[in-house]
């Protein structure tokens, strides 16, 4: 990190929590300097967002603030981890006070949102694009990955699934929707809120877990994949969001990017007590399947589909 | 992080180290987690490099992998910090072989050289840009940031500076370097070799530290500026790379960038025993002057000339 991160700092100065008692040294020196706590792991993620590619060029500076750092959350939200510090890379083709203002708002929100402290980074010129490190803290041995789901465990996901991909169908004029429709489903796509709230529940009780960027069907492929099992998926219990079925969008549900929503497995003995402490939090979770031994199906009206070559979004893709 | 990143996993396999006593989860899940030794404090730094602007496009892609994680090195060597972990964001126009196989290798080989572990990461389809967010350890309170630098304390610097410009100027037909030069000249600009070695003598003697990106004048103004102090440097006392004088390039060891070589102030007191560890060591250091209470001078042989107002490279800069 150098000095002209200078550019940003001007942007985030006195609106960032000042060195404290973990945050030994912040923004400013060629490092920042960070004391993690006794008993406590690191959990460490980082994304990239690239303008015409992760998010259309004419989206509101703000939301792209907003979601370059929510994604990272997500991904530490899935593993069950706190929000603890994250570091920004922004390139942008010229420092250009009407970007960089309410970029700088829309991150500074999330920031606080979500309880993450800015510590450092690094700005350069060029096509515009903003990699986020974000790290999270968990108590030792209490992180969830994507490989320890087993046979018999059911399959629940939070949230609703498909605004976000309904929102973008919209912006690619797939869709009209109506003025309600526009603000849940574009808020869904700009301004996702990782479940954050979930991390009590991931830890008790989940024995997999994913964070939803790439669509229910693929991100549950990983899942198996990385656990070596299987699971059959009921459609009628996936949560979609309720205008899917006015705009005959359902696989936006099942394929969409961009949910943020967790994707886990629980043990069947545990579905009880899991249910009865989401219900004291008001989380919503949704049973939507189980694991298996191997295969991967979905049980529509119309008979099983095989879902086992569904790929999600691949970046490289033309 | 999501699956993409095993476009990059694949040519990883087997080269970076298994998860091990503190990588307790490495690439290929939301997040890498790890443990940090009771005791150690968490130094971490973040810095990207795009193509034709940190690096010329005509750029081997090996150099362009060791020089991408070598910057970040070098900004924990600046902190007396041990290399860690790191985490790498890619992105490139397309999932070409021809250029991520070199690349992969230069990582690997910086990696190993730097006693450092790739842990995740993130690749996308884009112009080609990296960004490594590197992670180091140091002994609680042992880091060195650029603000302790205090009138009286003499100036060092390590190594010789000006090659890596030299080297720049060459590619750019500025000069024509000779066989040797170029070797010597080209090594310096693309497979930079940071001071890890100094964290000993910076930790037992440095009251500031920086490592040196931008040229030496711009590098030392920042200690001046947050250490709100003055110096006066020799310049006959800065240790160049010989051909400099023979091309005529003097400001290439004052202004160049590149050098990823250490500057650091000691108080007066201390210099001697430095200088016996650095003996001890076989660390080349060269003092080139002192902080003083204000002002900011070089004494050359035609008299003084003031540095305050020297900015070094903006990367926002035409």
């Amino acid at each position: 990190m150098s000095g002209e991160f200078s550019l940003i700092e001007k942007y985030f100065a006195g609106r960032v929590a000042p060195a404290g008692k973990q945050t030994l040294l912040g923004i400013g020196d060629d490092a920042a300097v960070l004391s993690v706590p006794a008993g406590q792991q690191l959990v460490v993620t980082l994304d990239t967002l690239i303008a015409g590619r992760h998010f259309p060029d004419s989206t509101d500076p703000f939301d792209i603030g907003w979601k370059s750092l929510a994604v990272n959350v997500s991904d530490l939200a899935a593993m069950a981890a706190s929000p603890f510090y994250f570091l920004l890379s922004l390139s942008l083709p010229s420092a250009d006070d009407h970007f960089l203002k309410p970029f700088s708002d829309g991150l500074v929100a999330a920031a606080d949102k979500f309880a993450i402290e800015l510590v450092g980074g690094d700005t350069c010129k060029g096509p515009l694009s903003i990699t986020i490190q974000a790290s999270g803290l968990v108590e030792a041995e209490q992180f969830i990955t994507r490989s320890g789901a087993r046979m018999g465990d059911r399959i629940f996901v939070s949230g609703e699934l498909g605004a976000a991909a309904l929102g973008l169908a919209h912006l690619q004029q797939a869709v009209q929707l109506d003025e309600l429709e526009q603000v849940e489903c574009l808020t869904a796509l700009n301004r996702p809120s990782p479940r954050t709230d979930l991390a009590e529940i991931l830890r008790l009780f989940a024995t997999a877990s994913i964070d939803i960027s790439d669509g229910l069907i693929a991100d549950l492929g990983h899942i198996l994949t990385q656990s070596g099992v299987g699971a059959i998926v009921r459609q009628r219990s996936i949560p979609f969001y309720p205008s899917l079925e006015k705009y005959q969008r359902w696989s936006d549900a099942l394929h969409g990017g961009d949910d943020y929503q967790i994707l886990f497995s629980v043990a069947a003995q545990n579905v009880a007590a899991m249910s009865h402490l989401a219900l004291q939090l008001s989380i919503p979770l949704h049973e939507i399947g189980e694991i298996t031994a191997q295969g991967y199906q979905l049980e529509t009206e119309s008979g099983l589909q095989d879902c086992s070559n569904s790929g999600g979004f691949d970046h490289f893709a033309a």
